[in-house]
């Protein structure tokens, strides 16, 4: 089978170099007409369409990203994950002059509605992947669309390799498990978020192994929809044990779930840290500030944010981005977590 | 069953290119005009409805809804309010198959261009206003640009008339001191937002008003950015007066900044609420789970977002829409006030 000619091998054709072959074919400034000229002459000897380009040819570019979430409306609200990964990118799309055009969705057949939206309208130049599951088919239809795309984790069924800036975050429950061992904890159960998103598995499993490592098992797993709601829920249900086969520490999958617990417990006549050692996930701004103030993994959200806007930035200007990886998630100590009262 | 046409389809019958054929369906320059005969003709034949370009066609509307923040990105990721507000405006467009365009904005100027750029592109029908300000002259930049528009309270010094979105938070504080001051409270401080803000002038000025009413004046006033971080620091200020004279309830004016007054009173050894009573605003969700659970005025930002998303697509599509009132802010009462220890 013949190979598809890429952005590349237009360049080398026109002897300029990848950016310029971007930008003409973007009709952006600041590409003599010559050049340009022959640049497209290149592209078109190849048979080079990437839709994008093509589209960009007649009318430029949207000027815009796209991001669709596929969640409750009301829990993107409670989690402060969404929000600040939103703010971190649009500090970066502030400074390029660009908008994004965001469209919560409830169901996977209005999330593919959205994007064939996005792309037949030329609305946005290219798409951030989120949420993503097991066999995720989102990747081979924005391929279909056309649609430039930047993925947060790896997609392991994605053989269209899309870039992806990634943040292990299974270190950051790692190291909460070791640390509530070590503490002299036995008895830890975990308030997992949705099992049909990757990355609420991996935290789970991450929860298994470090356990496994330490020769103990869950003492419980509780699953959630990653709202305060069901992780107060979640709490009532553990702490309602008897006293004797009851959980002294518990490792939330996320922030607000965690606060929740903490508030619950209290509520119920729980002394924390002391009855009952806490942990929380992407250390949100409020965790130094309620009390106890929070032990949490560090995600960093909003510079996530920024590097996924500069990937796919890169991606839609120049046709290629690499993958970026960013520093793992590691737990930051604070006073929720102390040894159980024996 | 037959296939339903796709874009694909329509390309190849009219042998052009998927992206000339979008561009020639929602009416875009740049397409020859026998060529978008063409185009037309081929999608007529193959029945070819594209429920957003074909809508497009016709109407010359974006489909999309604008909303710029001017707002520090952080500050907005740590308060639910527009998270909260923005998923109830996607639930309505969600509902519609439309999208939101946010821009998120770090000054004025920014800010004007960011409604230039919507304007000029066409790439929304309309747009949100919120954060008013006392002299705001957007609603006269919007009305320059063309740009439907829908405000979120009223403006004093708009002419224009724009249609609006009224949520009176006044009641919210009014109850609040008077339920404090019924409990036995004589020294009360506010914390109040940045004063540029009218919905934080109101607040403030309610809170003083509600005072005077029963013969009182402000313990102290404290201004912040509404971050928790600036809550968390006002709360160590005021506890740091000498206890004859220190405050024994705190108003503040979002919960952020009042749940991280709940934090850093314990975190200092006062027990809550006997040694402080806290009031917040907005009752966000998760203002049930903290400890002890919070007071606060109920405003309901994500139906504030739904009415504000019907009442601009009603602007957008019969150039005319009615004012609503929404039910005003009312206290609910939980166990973070109480009478003071004597």
């Amino acid at each position: 089978m013949e190979r598809k000619p890429t952005i590349i091998d237009v360049a080398q054709r026109a002897g300029v170099s990848k950016g310029l072959v971007s930008f003409a074919l973007n009709g952006r400034p600041g590409v003599a007409p010559e050049t340009r000229d022959r640049i497209l002459q290149a592209a078109d000897e190849l048979g080079f369409r990437p839709s994008i380009a093509a589209r960009s040819l007649s009318t430029r570019t949207s000027y815009a990203l796209g991001l669709v979430v596929a969640r409750d409306p009301e829990v993107i609200a409670a989690d402060p994950f969404f929000p600040s990964f939103i703010s971190g990118v649009e500090r970066v799309l502030a400074a390029r002059g660009r908008a994004l055009v965001l469209s919560v969705v409830t169901d996977d057949a209005a999330e593919a509605e959205a994007y064939r939206a996005m792309a037949a309208d030329g609305r946005v130049d290219g798409v951030f992947l989120t949420d993503l599951r097991a066999d995720d088919e989102r990747p081979q239809l924005l391929a279909e669309l056309g649609l430039p795309a930047v993925t947060l984790g790896r997609v392991p069924s994605d053989r269209s390799r899309l870039p992806a800036v990634v943040l292990d975050d299974t270190p950051g429950i790692t190291e909460a498990v070791r640390h509530l061992i070590g503490l002299g904890h036995r008895r830890i159960a975990h308030v997992a978020g949705p099992s049909r998103l990757l990355h609420a598995q991996r935290r789970r499993q991450a929860f298994e192994d470090a356990l496994a490592a330490h020769g103990l098992a869950p003492a419980r797993i509780l699953e959630t929809d990653f709202s305060a709601r069901e992780g107060a829920n979640a709490t009532s249900t553990l702490l309602a044990d008897p006293a004797d086969e009851r959980v002294t520490a518990i490792v939330y999958a996320n922030d607000p779930m965690a606060i929740a617990g903490l508030g619950v417990a209290q509520q119920n006549g729980f002394r924390l840290p002391d009855d009952l050692s806490i942990t929380g996930f992407d250390d949100s701004e409020i965790a130094d500030y309620v009390y106890p103030s929070l032990t949490s993994a560090r995600t960093r959200p909003s510079q996530w944010g920024q590097e996924a806007a500069r990937t796919l930035l890169d991606l839609v200007e120049h046709g290629s981005a690499s993958d970026v990886d960013l520093p793992p998630a590691g737990l930051v100590v604070r006073a929720s977590t102390a040894p159980p009262r024996s």
